[in-house]
Formats: structure tokens, sequence, C-alpha cells
């Protein structure tokens, strides 16, 4: 009871905080950057002032994913890029989202190490993120990690995902520019059709374009494009070639990132795509939370029950999660 | 008017066909068991039906899961496994899932044809699926098309899932091992930790083991399991060889398999997994019904509205979930 007035004013203290931080995030400090993206990330119980204290810098930076599966280089080339926007005189935040640990929760030490270049670089924000502990997972994580980025004055936010599997489809879908990594011998263009890439992909690059088989990757991609299916007016994806660990064909990258902004903003696509987003933002806080309740029966004697029942064959799933959601009163 | 009492008799024998499907896949139909994966796949109205119907043979196969990044040699490796199953007088069902393209929906041929060795095989079944329409994804359409194979009286069913992303995970943690496929040459050991897979490997496959760097990846893959933290008693996993294109280190794999299931049954392992497989699965139904429901506010007014108002920074994404969920009476 003694601890009751204390804890609330803390609280309140706390609460208080949050302009201030995003205050001092405007004004560049990195400390309250990284603060800020710490309470999205852990979906604090403060999660929603910053949200809303984010809300009006909505859409003022050029967001651009990049994703690519493990090996094909996403590090190596973020790295250089975030030098290249450098040079153009950009403000450049960096997500590193690692959507496919859900136990390790992420942030692994050679990303970070890998990006030690730019550590003292006052221009620059690099953050490794996992979506443990928020609601909506990184689907809702992401684009307000995003929002702080923009926030704090990036001009471009790079949002870096490991593999192609769905999560980084949902990711890619939450930037305006989507590239995606490829590089010889990882696996032929049915591969990249397989893995669903060729949907999302803006730009894509083929790194280490200096090994064996090169040409053949380049060639597959640009042959598959022609295949594929898009309406009148609707993007061609560009394809590059890159080097990226020498630095090799990074301006040609950056030149396609501009061109697609570009032909965005001639479209009218920007803002649809910032909708969208916005619409799937929504959607993903709003299961988040109905997540939060189901999954608070999985900690009582419902869902084991009712498990239990299932796997010995009494009833069968669909007639058990309605029972569930029963339960739930929803 | 006049098309209702002919439509109504038509879901009635739609109805009833359901009981004879599912006895017809028991007496080795295979069109019968194709049909009833379809309606699982599709989440067809007639879904509950299946589900009640199959619901008497849950956890009678054996489920294998094979993951791994793409080109790691997934889909030879699993006709290799089926054909030494078959060898050993198995009933051999294949599921090869593809989470990660949400917009094709799956099914490649390159799969299809590869697998065309065993095409002619009664006690063999092969199908390729994706989520695409079913309300709860893979994670609740994998589960039931398991059962549709357990149903049919195969003794194992090897689901076969492309990349190692979050579905993958998932649908990993569905099976009652989980065989995750490596090869020299596709990023190191830190990777393998990036994508989240030492996590849920049971066995690992060191595959093209005859190709450069393979005794690096096997070290570097024992490596990070001798340093991986385990409960006393818990399964350490276990790392083969094999060069699968040309059915070498096939039996190796058997045997792995083999092993970790008598471990399962040994420390009552097995049993807990199938309720936990149930439990998600439950879960994911609910899920899913509550994220139709969203969904169908997805094409009303409400959440276009509420998503332009994020996007021009006029209210921030929580405060629009809350609308939502309101608008929903939840």
């Amino acid at each position: 009871m003694e601890n009751a007035p204390a804890a609330a004013t803390a609280s309140v203290r706390r609460s208080r905080d949050v302009p201030m931080l995003v205050e001092r995030a405007r004004a560049g400090d990195h400390r309250a950057v990284a603060r800020l993206i710490t309470l999205v990330e852990n979906g604090d119980d403060l999660l929603r002032e910053v949200a809303a204290a984010l809300a009006p810098y909505a859409g003022q930076a050029q967001v651009v994913g990049l994703t690519g599966s493990p090996g094909v280089g996403k590090s190596t080339t973020t790295n250089e890029l975030v030098r290249a926007l450098r040079a153009r005189g950009h403000r450049v935040g960096v997500l590193a989202v690692d959507p496919s640990s859900p136990f390790t929760g992420g942030a692994i030490l050679g990303d970070r190490v890998r990006m030690q270049d730019h550590a003292t670089d006052p221009g620059v924000y690099i953050r490794s993120m996992s979506s443990r502990g928020h609601l909506g997972g990184l689907a809702a994580a992401t684009p307000q990690a995003v929002r702080v980025l923009e926030g704090a004055g990036c001009d471009v936010v790079l949002v870096e995902t490991v593999g192609v599997g769905q999560a980084e489809v949902e990711v890619a879908s939450l930037a305006d520019s989507t590239l995606v990594l490829l590089a010889p011998g990882m696996g032929d263009a049915i591969q990249a059709v397989k893995a669903g890439i060729l949907e999302i992909a803006d730009v894509f690059v083929v790194n280490k374009a200096d090994r064996d088989g090169a040409d053949a990757t380049y060639r597959d991609i640009q042959g598959m494009i022609a295949l594929g299916e898009r309406a009148a007016g609707q993007w061609r994806p560009v394809v590059t070639r890159a080097v990226a660990a020498r630095g090799e064909g990074i301006d040609d990258i950056a030149a396609a990132i501009d061109k697609h902004r570009d032909w965005l903003v001639e479209h009218g696509e920007l803002r649809r795509r910032q909708e969208a987003r916005a619409a799937a933002e929504v959607e993903a806080i709003a299961l988040g939370v109905l997540r939060a309740r189901i999954g608070s029966l999985r900690d009582g004697t419902e869902l084991p029950s009712l498990a239990a029942k299932v796997a010995e064959g009494a009833i069968d799933p669909y007639a058990a999660a309605d029972e569930l959601l029963a339960q739930l009163g929803a």
C-alpha cells in the first residue's frame, strides 16, 4: 500500500516524459530516438502515448524495404546504401528486423558489427529490432518504429528483413519501395517465384555480381519480369547488379529507388500505399488486441482442456474454437 | 426463389458426401483424399464437417516437418526420403506447403515435377498446398490436411515448407519431428541462428555434403548445438550428412527421425506435442474467425476512412484500432 502513491507518481512522470522524448528525438538526440523505439518494440504501456505524439509526422520519410534469403548480402548492401544516401545529404534510419526468430527475439550481433561503419555518424540511426512483446507483432511494431524515425527527421528509412517468408512479405508491404536481393548460386529463378518475391519487388538487386552464374540469375529475373502479368500503367520492376562488398553498383540501386519514388508520386500511388499501410497497421493492432484476449485463455484451463480433447479425437478443432470464442464472449 | 429448394438439396447432398468421402479415403482412394484436402485448403463450407468426420483419427501418423532455405534441396530430399520409407513398408503422405506466396497461392510446378517418381505408387499421397482462402491460414489448414492423410491410413506424413521464416516456424511447430536442411555455401552458422532454426530443429541435415565447405557447415552446426542451452533430459539435435541428389545419407536421416520418435514416446513428449499442436490449431482457427470479422470491415467504409486519417496524421493507429474494435462490438 505504501508504494501505491509513489508508483502512481512515477507513472505520471513517465507519461509526461513522452512529449519531451519526442521533442528531443526531433532535435536529433539519438538516445531519445533509441528510447522511443524501445517503448514501441516492447509494446510498453506508453506505446499509445508515443503513437499519439508521433501521429502528426506520418508519411514524411521515404520508406525502403530490403529483403532476400539469408547469406545474400543484405547487411553489406544496407551498409553501402547508407553511405550513398549520406553522401546525398539525407538523414537515414535503418531498422534491421528479424521476424524469423520468435524465440531468441532477434537482434543478432552480426548485423551490429557490420553496421559499425556508421556508428559515430549523427545523421544515421541504426536499430536491430524484434517483435518480442508487441501485441500486433512486427506488422504493428515496425511501422511505429518507422514513425519514430520519421519524427526524428529521417529522410529515408531502410527496413531490412531476414529471409523471404510470410512475415517479410508483410513487412515489405509496409514500405514505399521494396528491394529484393538475389545472389548467384542461391537457387534458380523458380525458387524466387516459389518464395513469392516477384510480387513484392519494386527493384531487384543481383548482388555478388562478380560470381559465376550472375549473368544467368540476371537473365532469369528479367525473363520472369517479362513473363509476369502487369496491368497497364503498373510499375515494371527494375533489375540492377551490385558487388556490395566492394561498394560497386550502389549508385544504381539508389537511382532505381529514386526512379520508383518518382513514379509513385506521379501516379498517386504513394498516398495509396501509405493508406494501405495504415489500414494494415490498424488491422494488425486490432487483431493483436483480440489475440491477447485469446492468449489470456491459454494460461487458464480452457484451452489446454479443449486441446486435450482434440488430441484424443473427442472433438474437432473447429468445434473447439467455437467453444473458445464462446468463453471469450466473442 | 425457384433456385432455393434446388440449392438446399444440393447443399444437403454435398453434406451427405462427406462421410462417404472419408470412407473412400480410408479405403485408399486417392481421388477422395485429394478432394478432402481441397475442401480443407479452400476453407470450404464443408470444412467443419470434414474436420468432425476426421476427428477420431487424430494422432495416428508420424508427422515430420522438413524445412530450409530455398535451393537447399528440400524437394530432392523429400523424394528420396519417401523412397526409403516406402522400402520400409510405410504408407507416406507428403504436403509441400508454400507459406511464402500469399499472391500466387503456392503449388509451383517444380515440386510436382520432382515428385513424379512416386506418382504411380498407390502407397504415396503427394500434395502441394497453399493457404489461399483458409480462414486460419496455413497454421490451421496444414494440420487439417495432415488429418486427412492420417484418416487415409498414412503411417508417416512429411510436411515440406519453403524457407525459414515465421510461417515455417509455425508449420514446424505442428510436426512431431522437424528436419532442417542446410547446404554448404548458403551462409554461415550465424545465419542459421538469425533464421531461428536452431530452436525448431530436431534433426539437422547437411545436404550437398560432397561440396566444398560441407565439413565446415557440419562443424559449425555441431558447435552451435554444443553451445545451445538445453534443460536436463531435453533432446539434443542430431546432425546428419547427405547427398540427396545421389540418394546418399537418406537411411541416416530416416534413422535419426526414428530415434527422435522413440525419444518422444519414451519421454511422454509425443502426447505433449500433439496437445500443444491442437492448442495452436484451435487458437489459429479462433483467430481466423475474428480476423474474418475484421476483414469484413475492410470492404466497408470504416477501415479505409480510419486509414486515411492515420495516413494524414489526424489520429494514431492505436486510437484507430480502438474505433475499429468498437464498431465490431468487440
